[in-house]
């Protein structure tokens, strides 16, 4: 048995042939119209191979492969097919036409299951249009109500429930997702960084995803005349700025053992004039690791350098916690299992953990969930750049065949 | 022989009495209607003590006590009443309430001065209103032409000598001031930062007008998701950034003698989401000294420092010159003949440069000029918190005076 890169690779072309934006990356918003073209395409092909289609809540659709003993929950693999503004290739649609092609083979070879096969196509994951993340997996799962598919707008003002319905999804399946309903789920998706490619490693396990802490952080000086003030008599707030922002890198990438991130990506200076000493500086602080106890270590480090730092140069400072998400651990059954089907197909594998959310993020409430990366080109990912090699996209979706089939054998 | 500083503060309360922003600072841009209040109130207080008031190329003001000796040089006191928006009380203004004053004083008292003596109003110090400063007092010396008056707009599109025009004002002197004309000029002004007021000395003695170099710089690194890319294998600009813009303060504040200044006021950081790897990072970078050659010598070591960064983090670098403006030397034997007369009245005083520019930066072209600072509290300036002490100014009024006496003597 073996899947078939041709296939994927026209899965993939067609999905992204509907596009708002050709051109300039891929455009395609959920629920808009080149995702309803995207989203025809998919059930086609899942109806091609006998699977029953059906539309869950918030419209997130799945095309089942009943299994052979009736009753038995199923087994899930898929992605999603919105993307971001401007985006890439692969992000979501990547997991989706290796789900697509893993049902083919299943079908095709008549690879024995008793649990059903269920290929999953996840609705609204990257919040581009509704403003919200993983709206489809977290409303599937009971954590969004009905009331929050309302309330949920997007920029026209147009909300959630209405959209899916003008674009004319209508659920026949009204049933959540809970704990015992499912068997597991694997979801292949590109790890939209540079640690595979940087060492050589086809194959990702995602351990689990990254927890989150961020803080808005504001700077206060005196923005006196840049001309007039000499250095020693100075309270800048960039030049306060700049060590703070120094010491986030310090820490994070000398005192953690490697595993924290932490990020500064926003960075207001005011007023914000060549010749006027900035007098208030407020810049956002990121930081992630998969162990909850050594994001608030990092935290408390960072912090109370940055306080140091702005009471040695007679700066205010504020700290304002703006997002705490605790990190997300994956299935470790799974990960040993997706571990040693790699082994027995001689497939180097990395065990990592996922820096960005997924919708796999979200299920381990209710499943045991295991997630394959698949290497991206020079890191890049939500961009046009974004790139995997279709040859790496094999090795993943051989791996999910086989790791599908065992888990719904 | 004295001045009153009763009369100093009337004049300054009378003349911030026109305002356009009461409540939010001094707003009072030129040939506006509070601007041309204030104008009359300083003809009228010239006209009271007999002084001839006319107008000069670009609606300069200035008003004459004639010299006991026909056709002698006239010798110039003086400075602005036009102000930044929501700007304070003091700039500018006090050197037009200390040239009144000391007219006051030497018409009353008979002083006996063989030079006539000019209080003069220069227009649009600040360039608040027409986008270019000084603009009054280059025009004056022939380096703006009329018909760059008729090129220079505000922001509704009126040029700079329809404006003069609208608010009634019709030069009557239409002579420009050139190298010979003028014996020479001294302005007195706040000194807009903190240098004064820390040694707790009242006057400066300004040696001259720093001059500046300005630069645009740009880094490049790669905008990575802050959540998947490893410390590691980052090419993050904003922390290339960071220890370029320490590196500015260390230079300027350690290897260069104390003298040298050196700002970074602006920043941009794109794509600029606290999930983001900080991919393009502009700045300013502002370097300003009275000597032109510590100017490029500090220049030269900080762009050396910026490109070593940016090359051992494999980040892009782009350096922009934005203005070379050289620096201004004032009249040395003003400022011995400042500091002589300080010192029998047993004034303390510190001679230093001035790093904002004035109207007497422009002047040095054409005649002897001088300034003397009086102190600022907390530096501030340019901004509703602008504050000098009365005595201060009574201060640099006297030896205003005494300096006039000597030079129209």
């Amino acid at each position: 048995m073996g899947v078939r890169i041709e296939r994927i690779a026209r899965d993939l072309d067609t999905i992204n042939s509907f596009n708002a934006t050709p051109g300039k990356g891929i455009t395609r918003f959920t629920f808009s119209e080149p995702y309803m073209q995207a989203r025809a395409y998919v059930c086609e092909e899942l109806q091609k191979i006998g699977a029953r289609v059906s539309t869950a809540v918030a419209g997130n659709l799945y095309g089942r492969l009943e299994g052979s003993i009736r009753g038995r929950p199923p087994v899930m693999t898929g992605s999603h097919i919105d993307s971001v503004l401007h985006g890439g290739r692969f992000d979501g649609v990547a997991g989706v036409a290796a789900g697509l092609e893993v049902a083919r083979v299943f079908a095709e070879e008549k690879i024995p299951h008793r649990h059903p096969l269920d290929v999953v196509v996840f609705a609204e994951e990257e919040g581009s249009r509704f403003g919200s993340v993983m709206i489809g997996s977290r409303a599937w799962i009971g954590k969004l109500s009905p009331d929050d598919l309302h309330r949920l707008k997007d920029s026209e003002g147009i909300p959630y429930a209405e959209a899916m319905e003008r674009a004319g999804i209508h659920p026949d399946d009204d049933r959540l997702l809970t704990p015992g309903l499912m068997k597991g789920m694997i979801e292949l998706h590109i790890e939209q960084s540079l640690v595979l490619e940087s060492k050589g490693i086809p194959i990702g396990v995602v351990e689990g995803i990254n927890g989150i802490k961020q803080f808005v952080v504001t700077v206060g000086g005196v923005p006196n005349h840049a001309g007039a003030t000499p250095m020693a008599l100075r309270q800048d707030a960039l030049q306060g700025a700049a060590r703070a922002i120094a010491a986030v890198e310090d820490i994070a990438l000398r005192e953690m053992g490697g595993h924290t991130v932490a990020t500064v990506g926003m960075l207001t200076c005011e007023p914000g004039q060549a010749n006027v000493i900035p007098g208030r500086v407020r810049f956002s602080l990121d930081i992630r690791d998969l162990d909850a106890e050594r994001i608030d270590r990092a935290a408390q480090r960072i912090i109370t350098v940055i306080e140091t730092i702005c009471r040695d140069r007679g700066l205010t400072l504020e700290i304002k916690p703006r997002s705490d998400t605790p990190p997300v651990r994956l299935s470790k059954e799974l990960v040993r299992l997706i571990e040693e089907t790699a082994r027995e197909k001689q497939i180097e594998v990395l065990r990592m953990p996922s820096g960005a959310l997924h919708d796999s993020s979200i299920l381990p409430e209710v499943t045991e969930v295991g997630m394959i990366f698949v290497p991206s080109k020079n890191g890049r990912s939500h961009c046009p750049e974004e790139e995997t090699d279709l040859e790496d996209i094999r090795t993943g979706a051989e791996l999910l065949l086989r790791v599908m089939a065992k888990l719904a054998g």
